[in-house]
């Protein structure tokens, strides 16, 4: 059996070509695309479908004792759109495939389909099909499909340049938190880390903040930042893959962090920049950026933070020291990670 | 728990609207179909694109003790692609997400993908992404992407209209039949039913057929058939979906049927007929026909057999008399079907 999800793409890779008539990007990316358009008909993007794909498992993705319900119905969708948020598309629909346990009461079921359905809702990501089976634990598998947001843009991974700026929008390490502090009391008690233990349970996909990215216009007309992605797997792990064949030199302290992330992690005798960067189910996007387009960038961003400076020399090293290890891979064993 | 499919699409139904800007086709079809066309462009239906999902879960839809790892990989991409056949749908690609125990070895995960490539590729569906977890029971969810053929048609179920003639294409009971023995025998030898042990294993998801059924142009230039489906779960149960508010009369002897369904049911003392109409996994497919088509539907699909009317009485009756009773249904309890 695969040890991590890198040995197993490499199996799959070997069986699988990752190309095709209608592929326009195949696996690896945050979703893949494949070309709808019509030929013979004006091609403005807007032929072209995302898709992407989150198995949400209990006790590897969730636990059904500090979850409840609602909670992962919105957890398993959002992980998928995120994905969506990614790449700067807009969310069309997404597909559901459950596996229910017996001990699922109707109640529970209805609970946890609220809890999917609100975050639908909100998204405008209608549920257009699935499946559903028996089986020893709950899982949802989501796929969602997206197409090309307002400018027909969708931004990929592996497009930064030397020099060019990393930009971050959203919390690291905050999930992180909320899911050691979940395991150790293995209840769910929002009185000291809420918000914590909220961006685990609860994570928000950055659907709005992908698009007005995206929507961002250099003067040469294209987009004014060259890459997009979202940080699931954390930061030490996902960096590499949007970086491509390039390094990254970060710069980051605690003032950079969510406060609760800075006091749980120095409460637990562990470096919270470190916690941060390994993170894990973070959900926040990184982007990059060339310098001279970075203000622009930044005026239509506010939340955006400059968080480290793509470098032609290979590897992440964190305040001109440290490099990182690996992130986080729900395929790897606890005791490998 | 609801205890059958349709008690949870009636739940899903209940949060979930089945309807949305882009949706052409909401859930409850073999597929549901998404526009992608754009506006301002010709619309020829290319934009449209159909989207199925199937679920397959070790010990409810299949066990390793009797599928071969290739077997799994095979009728797991099968199963999904046969939805795509039920209207008339062209193959773009698929995406996989996979459930993996730890007793999983690298060599039976290699024979199941190969299983699935070879399908993958003889239907010219490529593997666009997927997602992988850690598990207690080997799953697969498969999650298909179409486009309407060659003419831009694809065809749905519900469509019937009294009077039509009733169109099956492929073996029904087949499977059933290999899935009682192979049960029975706990094993697989391709010694007695070697055409129905098959049927179970290695389903052919009915691409070709599906589309060269939709082909057949009527003097008016439409369609020669008016609705198509794949059969799944049994004709008994899928009739009814296919039906919509009609019913339908039957005619169907053992004549009709493989001659080693007729045989197997004969010799465990059941009703060929009737085990094959109960049916299950046969993957065969279903259309109608005005009467004044029939001919040009027969002449160019001379593989098609008529096994019945579509009628204004509701129900569906077998040689004028027995009503039926219901197919299979992957979520009944055993017990329950």
């Amino acid at each position: 059996m695969p040890t991590s999800e890198q040995d197993f793409l490499s199996v799959i890779d070997r069986h699988f070509p990752n190309h095709g008539e209608h592929v326009l990007l195949g696996r690896g990316d945050d979703c893949a695309i494949l070309d709808m358009a019509v030929p013979g008909t004006p091609n403005d993007h807007a032929g072209q479908l995302c898709i992407s794909t989150d198995l949400f498992v209990e006790d590897v993705h969730f636990r059904r004792s500090y979850f409840s319900p609602a909670d992962i119905g919105h957890k398993a969708l959002a992980a998928a759109a995120s994905d969506l948020a990614g790449m700067a598309a807009t969310p069309l629909g997404f597909a559901l495939s459950l596996v229910l346990p017996d001990d699922i009461s109707d109640d529970y079921l209805d609970q946890m389909l609220a809890g999917m359905a609100a975050l639908s809702s909100r998204l405008g990501i209608p549920l257009v099909g699935g499946d559903l089976s028996r089986g020893p634990v709950l899982a949802l598998d989501v796929v969602v499909f997206g197409r090309p947001g307002p400018r027909g843009r969708l931004l990929r991974r592996a497009q930064a340049k030397p020099g060019d700026a990393l930009l971050l929008v959203g919390d690291i390490g905050l999930a992180r938190a909320g899911l050691a502090e979940l395991e150790r009391k293995a209840c769910c008690v929002l009185d000291e880390w809420p918000a914590a233990l909220l961006a685990h349970l609860r994570p928000e996909p950055r659907i709005a903040e992908g698009l007005a990215l995206a929507r961002i216009t250099a003067p040469d007309g294209g987009p004014a930042i060259s890459g997009l992605m979202d940080v699931s797997d954390g930061l030490a792990r996902d960096l590499p893959r949007f970086l491509g064949q390039c390094g990254a030199d970060l710069t980051l302290d605690c003032d950079d962090l969510h406060p609760e992330v800075a006091a749980y992690f120095t409460a637990n005798e562990q470096d919270p920049v470190v916690a941060a960067i390994l993170g894990g189910e973070d959900y926040a996007l990184i982007a990059c950026a060339d310098q001279k387009r970075l203000p622009l960038v930044l005026a239509e961003m506010p939340q955006a933070r400059v968080i480290g400076r793509v470098s032609a020399t290979p590897g992440v090293r964190l305040n001109s020291g440290q490099v990182l290890r690996q992130g986080f891979d729900h395929f790897a064993k606890p005791d490998e990670e």
